[in-house]
């Protein structure tokens, strides 16, 4: 149970999730045993809908994310990870530190091999209808263009398997939709995608075109700028809702319905949430964790870079 | 006479604008003079209302734009930037050839004495109704620290004297509101700007207030990112207009109402217009320039640079 809103939120999100996945799918909670059953109580859902791993401990959001890891063992993150490494679940999704879910995601399911940075990710709305995937937004903020060019490859199968979009689009987040345009950093990377055979580069997307839907199905970029342009998108939206305006388009940019954070490039779906999760948003992103975990996308990530 | 509709969109702004500026100002027009004379009799303006400055020849968006600075000399960017150059005029603005734009800026006005690399910086609205400056938004792809923290004191001076923004607060574009948040480039400009004391430096700003306008007037950014926030701005407003959005904050984010792209750190005001300018856009840039000349900005920015 991780959040601002924990245990509350999270429970009540796992709630909403029942309907949301599939009937053999298996929610478990790991948390306050007493107010995981309390919670359920007062929501008027059997106890038994869930499997339910005591904890006692709580990683706090001003915790060393690393130290915290080591010293609180009985923690849901650390425990859920201990879980998620022995194959005990399938996905692990936490609304709690950060910071923790990173340490997990790399020193307990560790990187996939031959993947030099595992990324944090984000699904955002676009006109077309169907949501790009934006890699990464935050976690490598000055990224080597050979770390960059696995962002393709890995956005590349995260679309097909996990979001259904066949040979997806990928493309590069730069200034200008011309070869020769750009920095350093994507003019190379352009030339590594180029070369990348087993994805669908189809060049360059300019800021323009990212909630477009007309370009690119996958974008490429250093996690200094994606993630400047998901707050951007934030803001804007936040911005939108004080000036009562609202359409399909705008409420799709609402975290609520984005599902988290997926880490991309480590041996199992994990799946950060906003620290501010409403259930709704818990729900989303359980229901992004069993999708990743259905569509066999880990296993699937690992053989593309066993190719 | 410059942009793709070219000279009319051009003589019809500058007719506008005759209304938008003090009476004492006077506007040149460089172009083909018998195609200006037609405009201005079809719009029912007296042609003695201008200055008129005949050329004949037009660099196109195909040319190569330092070649035909060279070769088309009697074009009206390049007889614009000699009647600059000399005194002739006070500003000079153009939607014509971005790239002659700033060959002109760079080899016929110059840069100022100190001034590393000049700087192209957007005006982006905010909801606390007061623009804020972004710099740069595209010129300085892979931008050093000095040349960021410069930018900070460019865009004060401008701010200041143009905006009319007092002690206008400077922040760097971040990832996190933290000192020891960012990449290694935005954290070393963090540190320049800190010991920078003729700013009044408020730290870094995140993506997500970036148009709240409740942290800075000033956005001091790598031209990669700030011309992938400009352009995602572009594409959300474009988005809304198809969608039906329509209130006072996004109507500010109508490249018409922007007033064009000011070249900064140069020995002159230099506007840049979108190749598609308006005739209103042609009027708003014509205000911007005259509204940099009155406030004597070239000359504050030189002295800001001997100090």
């Amino acid at each position: 149970m991780g959040g601002d809103f924990a245990p509350e939120a999270a429970v009540k999100g796992a709630v909403m999730a029942l309907d949301a996945i599939a009937p053999e799918s298996r929610i478990v909670l790991f948390g306050d045993e007493k107010q995981i059953r309390d919670i359920l109580a007062a929501e008027g859902c059997p106890a038994d809908r869930f499997d339910i791993v005591p904890t006692t401990e709580v990683i706090e959001m001003g915790d060393h994310p690393a130290k915290a890891f080591q010293s609180k063992t009985d923690s849901s993150i650390v425990v859920g990870f201990g879980y998620l490494a022995k194959g005990a679940i399938d996905g692990f999704a936490s609304a709690g530190s950060t910071g923790a879910m990173m340490v997990g995601s790399m020193y307990a399911v560790k990187p996939i091999e031959g993947v030099i940075r595992p990324t944090i990710s984000s699904l955002i709305p676009t006109i077309a209808g169907r949501p790009a995937l934006l890699l990464d937004v935050g976690l490598n903020v000055d990224c080597k263009p050979e770390v960059l060019a696995q962002y393709g490859l890995i956005g590349s199968v995260y679309a097909e398997s996990v979001l259904g979009i066949e040979r997806p689009r990928v493309a590069v987040l730069n200034i200008g939709e011309e070869e020769a345009k750009g920095n350093a950093q994507s003019k190379a990377t352009h030339e590594l995608l180029k070369a990348e055979s087993r994805i669908n580069f189809v060049g360059n997307v300019e800021g323009s075109h990212i909630f477009s839907g007309k370009v690119a199905d996958v974008i490429v970029c250093d996690g200094f700028v994606g993630n400047t342009v998901l707050k951007m998108a934030e803001g804007l939206y936040r911005i939108n809702r004080a000036t009562g305006v609202e359409n399909a388009f705008w409420d799709a940019m609402n975290y609520e319905n984005i599902g988290g954070t997926p880490v991309l490039g480590v041996n199992a779906p994990v799946i950060i949430g906003h620290g501010c999760s409403s259930p709704k948003a818990i729900c989303s992103m359980i229901r992004s964790t069993e999708q990743c975990i259905r569509a066999g996308f880990t296993e699937r990530l690992r053989c593309a870079f066993k190719e």
